[in-house]
């Protein structure tokens, strides 16, 4: 049977590569690398740097595929990923079924780890589902852009017994800071969410490009720094055609 | 000056070593490792492990050291993790005093990640606040519990565009599921706080000894495993007398 490794590649530093994800690639005798087009041409060229890096294997195939990009939301949130994804599902499945030997082992090379934000896991389920190709799937976990956060700050993302919320800024704008949770971390946010929170005193822990040379951190009281982060983010974006950022935010006056 | 790394070393899989992480125990003249006593000797076990297998810097040192058992909480939890804390904080300043030169440098190897759930970045900023030595802080981040259970059950731990919340067996015992995430991951349970839940037909992803040889994963729905994993659990604890698992939930119905 045709085995597949679902591999964590870290968000940004190839450091962040670790044993398991090396060996992965080095097992493999196709590594599959997406391209999301021109403008995120940055992160394709990373996970190549990282091939040649780290795959000593001769054996070792690269194969390159687009990526459709994402339809407008139109009607429901959730139909328009529906249908990307299975727009996805069926060029995972020709790579498998075309690119892959019966026995052959292929690789698809994850930014972060594959559990957080990132559809592979879910897509290749659909390739499952949709009964073409059979293969055994094997998942290898990389450093998070919220792990490369905490370490670049110094800081625990957790206040002591404390829970720890991880949103989107999409929630975070309809839903504001939690209850429930000490610490909110957001994730994809193209819009500088942190700015529509009413409470000023709170802490924000922002970092773009986290782990590369470009790497931004800034923190502080939203009423400090809040505006600087959206201007610095928006020279930054500009400069470089792209930008990543994640941020941790806290409530005033609770202590650690 | 003198330099600390604290190092995420992975959560009981050698092979989650990052090359970060291996190049930052490589730069350390002193590596300190807790042992933190009798029931938990497999982790101190494996922090060995790590140093033979990676460590090829012949000027490196160990230096193993106890760390006090917490006392049973009394008036308030915050004091007694305070009195902790405090206590520890002794204890690491005479590390770094005593055993680290004037521009030396030393690593600190933690389990999993080093901004969850771990006291270390806490316990060096009261280090640093009790005034009496100076260091430059790095952190290398590490693979977490919960990446570890996300990649064996092959699972993203968000369902689309939703949030997660990570959060302790005390809260989830005390606020049962929350509604502002569709996954909830809880760490630190020591009494299977799942069964607490009155949602039988929610959903669990459960894993101990995660990244291990000894690794159990279970899941369905409560009503099915909840029993069995408290079974298994209990069995697999009086063994090997500690046990470290992690679990995931959702809600019953909602989809991916
Ligand atoms: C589609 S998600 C993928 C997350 C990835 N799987 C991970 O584990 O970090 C993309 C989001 O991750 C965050 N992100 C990824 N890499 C980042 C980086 N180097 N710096 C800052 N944020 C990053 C941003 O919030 C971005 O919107
Ligand atoms: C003090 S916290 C430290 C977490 C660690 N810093 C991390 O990043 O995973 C200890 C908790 O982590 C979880 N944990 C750590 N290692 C684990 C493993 N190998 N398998 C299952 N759970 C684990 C358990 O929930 C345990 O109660």
């Amino acid at each position: 049977m045709r085995k597949l490794l679902v591999i964590g590649i870290g968000a940004g530093n190839p450091d962040h590569m670790t044993v398991q994800a090396i060996n992965g690639l080095n097992r493999a005798d196709v590594l599959f690398i997406p391209d999301k087009g021109a403008t995120k041409n940055d992160l394709a060229e990373l996970r190549r740097q990282i091939c040649d890096r780290f795959v000593t294997n001769p054996k070792s195939r690269r194969v390159e595929f687009d990526v459709p990009v994402r339809a407008e939301p139109t009607s429901s949130y959730r139909s328009t990923v529906d249908d990307w994804h299975e727009a996805i599902a069926a060029i995972y499945e020709g790579l498998i079924r075309d690119e892959l030997a019966q026995d052959g082992c292929g690789a698809f090379l994850i930014w972060g780890d594959p559990s957080l934000y990132d559809s592979a896991l879910r897509i290749l389920e659909r390739v499952r589902l949709r009964g073409n190709v059979e293969f055994a799937l094997e998942v290898i976990p990389g450093i998070t852009a919220v792990q490369a956060l905490a370490a670049s700050h110094k800081m625990a993302l957790n206040r002591i017994g404390d829970a720890i919320l991880i949103t989107t800024g999409r929630r975070l704008t309809e839903e504001g800071l939690p209850e429930n949770a000490g610490s909110t971390v957001v994730m994809l946010d193209g819009k500088c969410a942190f700015n529509t929170l009413k409470d000023k005193n709170a802490v924000i822990h922002w970092g773009a490009y986290l782990g590369t040379p470009d790497e931004i951190i800034i923190s502080g009281r939203l009423g400090n720094v809040g505006d600087e982060i959206e201007r610095v983010r928006e020279e930054a974006r500009r400069k470089k055609g792209w930008i990543m950022d994640t941020y941790l935010l806290r409530k005033p006056d609770v202590g650690q």
